[in-house]
């Protein structure tokens, strides 16, 4: 099978114009089959704070409700995928921006309600990915770029986090493609000292996984991350890779520089 | 060749729910490769208000200032494009959402600045639509709805008349299929009297469009219109219909009900 990169970009990179630019050409760059998945960035909240909508959030989470569902539409699914589009093809990229609802690559299922309604939100099914259609679209030579939103097929946008949008799509392709999915964020890779730029760890499997887990050295925050990361690995993903956004030049030509996570 | 319909639907079904979903069911259900494009509808206004975007106009035309690309973008890329979409799918038809910067469908020439300055809108030069992508994506099943947005290849997004893109797509795959442009709009048809949706023209050639024009017959709306349909044709598009959205099922089965124009 050819190689495949599924890449996904934080929403840090998104909000700061040079990092994204620079980021986007390295991105161009890969000569290989690859498909881009952007977060959200923080434009949606200061939009949806102009506009009065106000951010509802239960445990921490946030609820996607009428408004907000309009509102991520809006700038996920419009202004930031056409502005990542557009300044690919710029750098002679042959983008296409999709949503999940687009050519149905991601048909998911509305969360169900249970103690909290989260609204619009939706979790992707096993299996569901139409990696089929992706497959074509990287055929005729073109650059899947994804916003994190699926859809119903009841007629219905959904809110999806864009990591686990990342891994079902690198899991979904790894029937047709070697996989290596990579998380690009603002850090060099899971520290063990969230402070210390300097401690990433190289390589994370389920053993040193439970040590790591039960030594509270990770950090809340990428604790789903590598959850993710594993779920995809156990699926038939080749790899997957952590680290910085100014080194996916490195991580794709083979010289690991972040942590990357294998089973 | 095999038959394609290419069909633009206005902003005023855009604006009423009720009129979209049945016009949705209705494309959905035209058996032949076919196209939708989209307008923009009021949403984009009432958006524009609430976030204090100003609406300039110079010669009764909008200026596409920063902050009016980023709102249509968001607001004709994003939400109106994805909603369709996602009806779309509801309804059984494997829609993809496309901006002209996504796969590069249709690059675009900034305006350039005379007297007035426009702002981010884009002109389709001749034979600059990518029609060989978009035949690539028809062949896979896919049915292309495109939002009134093209790319300057520099990196931005850029503001361009529906009726122009639609126009535009026809003629660039008339090297490809037969293709029959539909502009569906709220009328029965082009009329020559405005105020009697009786007095439809049903059919407008080169000879009563001079007498028409000269007897001031036709309402300076529908004057741009005819116009493109007229360019369409002299470049290869079969056939060229304005008429009622709720009247598309009869149009495209043949029994022609409304304006049709031909050479």
């Amino acid at each position: 099978m050819s190689p495949l990169f599924v890449v996904k970009i934080g929403g840090n990179v998104l909000d700061h114009p040079e990092a994204l630019d620079t980021f986007l050409k390295d991105f161009s760059s890969i000569p290989q089959p690859k498909i881009l998945i952007h977060g959200g960035g923080k434009i949606a909240t200061r939009l949806g704070d102009k506009l009065g909508i106000e951010a509802k959030y239960v445990n921490g989470r946030r609820i996607t409700d009428d408004n907000t569902i309009d509102l991520v539409t809006m700038v996920y699914g419009g202004l930031v995928n056409k502005q990542v589009v557009a300044a690919l093809q710029a750098k002679g990229c042959n983008a296409i921006g999709l949503t999940g609802a687009d050519a149905n690559v991601i048909p998911a299922l509305k969360r169900p309600v249970t103690t909290i309604d989260y609204g619009w939100v939706g979790d992707i099914e096993e299996d569901s990915v139409n990696a089929a259609t992706l497959s074509a679209l990287l055929n005729v030579g073109l650059v899947p770029v994804m916003a994190p939103l699926t859809h119903d097929g009841k007629g219905h946008i959904l809110n999806t986090n864009a990591d686990t949008i990342a891994s079902a799509l690198a899991v979904g392709l790894s029937s047709f493609y070697q996989v290596r999915l990579i998380y690009c964020f603002e850090k060099k890779g899971v520290l063990e000292n969230i402070n210390d730029e300097t401690s990433v760890i190289p390589l994370i499997n389920q053993d040193n996984h439970k040590r790591l887990l039960s030594e509270g050295k990770l950090a809340d925050g990428i604790i789903p991350k590598i959850d993710n990361a594993f779920a995809a690995i156990r699926s038939g993903v080749k790899e997957v890779l952590i680290g910085d956004a100014k080194d996916l030049i490195r991580n794709v030509s083979g010289s690991v520089s972040g942590t990357l996570i294998v089973s």
